[in-house]
């Protein structure tokens, strides 16, 4: 009977904590469109609020730590519980961290309203940071809902986004010796497409500590790597 | 009587999870240090080295996730000894992250050894690389000897390495403008000096960690941040 009390509440805390990674994660998803909306439109405004929203997530994460420490103080959870607990504020890090890779996407709107215009990489860019988005809904999905085949399947998908990334560092490479003057725009937009690639990482992280939050398992298989840009050395 | 076993058995693991987060730093400070020294000198086994020392870096990583849970299951630490254990499993999750990118760094090797030599950013790298080894070395000790204030010092120095990227990315912009052919070789050496000053955003993360395992708070102000490269729009 006093067993079946001490779990119901570790399950209520614990149910409160995810709920807070849900919200945290809608915020970041958020992020992740509303930034690449701005630099595409051009939109300083909607770049100033996701900045202004950033503060938002940054609090989410410490309420997080907070609830999942007091958690772990009053319920000393052991074993799968604790690794629970552990893992969601791990993905709330790594929340945090996207959070703040879009904020820096947003912030380079500024620059872009001063910059030559460059057709072809807004609408990549555009589509990279759908991608990502995409698969954060999913990994979400996967974390709420213990599959740790969906989460295997986000895995997968950074490669796409690697590959998309390698594409455009090879655009942008082509478009500055074509004409110096877009050499201070592609070293921005070039900024912007790493850092969404970045977001792409985290993501793909975070699928890897779901599936070991179901499974008691790292995947073995060291994640597929595309990123090959540092093997691009010939197109001088 | 025996909460003075408990006590000693929790500052037992602790001592023990301390004594594996110094060795991960010191294998961190190692690689940065290889890693930038194989950008300078074209060194293709050094960097191969740092890639292979990155997995016993990650292996770290897992032994400590490992070891706090255990001696949180098993100790059932509260406030102080939980905030302690649970700030630990952050910092070696900085540390992992700084590992990466050094490892990252040290990738690069094999593609400027294919590259036309610029001078100039070579020496400002490995700067810059010296002065992130550094505070990571501070912030360690600032760890280890519960010293706020040093961590402190090291929060501060985080604007030096900002104010060294922002100098470099406009020297690169500079040599791709007065040479085309110098193009692929600036866009690899700026992500590698974007890689650095990544370094130095994570060790001053750590350093606030510090600050908040020793006062309980974190530090009010907003780390002053000074990667102003956002807002240089003016130069072509």
């Amino acid at each position: 009977m006093s067993d079946q009390h001490i779990l119901s509440a570790y399950d209520r805390d614990l149910e409160s904590i995810q709920a807070l990674v849900m919200k945290m994660g809608g915020l970041v998803e958020a992020a992740i469109l509303d930034g690449a909306q701005s630099l595409e439109t051009r939109d300083v405004e909607l770049a100033e609020k996701v900045r202004a929203n950033d503060k938002a997530i940054d609090e989410l994460e410490l309420r997080i730590n907070e609830e999942a420490a007091r958690c772990i103080a009053l319920r000393a959870p052991v074993s799968k519980d604790l690794r629970t607990v552990l893992t969601t504020l791990k993905l709330a890090g790594s929340l945090e961290r996207i959070g703040d890779y879009a904020k820096n996407m947003a912030k380079r709107t500024n620059v872009l309203v001063e910059m030559r215009e460059i057709p072809g990489p807004d609408a990549s860019l555009r589509r990279m940071a759908r991608e990502v988005e995409g698969m954060l809904r999913d990994v979400l999905d996967a974390y709420i809902q213990r599959d740790a085949k969906l989460a295997e399947q986000v895995r997968e998908h950074d490669h796409d986004v690697d590959q998309m990334y390698n594409a455009m560092f090879r655009e942008f490479l082509t478009f500055m010796m074509e004409d110096p003057r877009n050499i201070t725009a592609c070293m921005h937009l070039h900024f912007i497409a790493k850092n969404i690639e970045r977001m792409g990482d985290l993501v793909t992280n975070m699928a890897e500590q779901v599936i070991y939050l179901v499974t008691g398992e790292l995947p073995e298989d060291s994640r597929p790597k595309a990123d090959s840009t540092s093997y691009i050395s010939k197109v001088d």
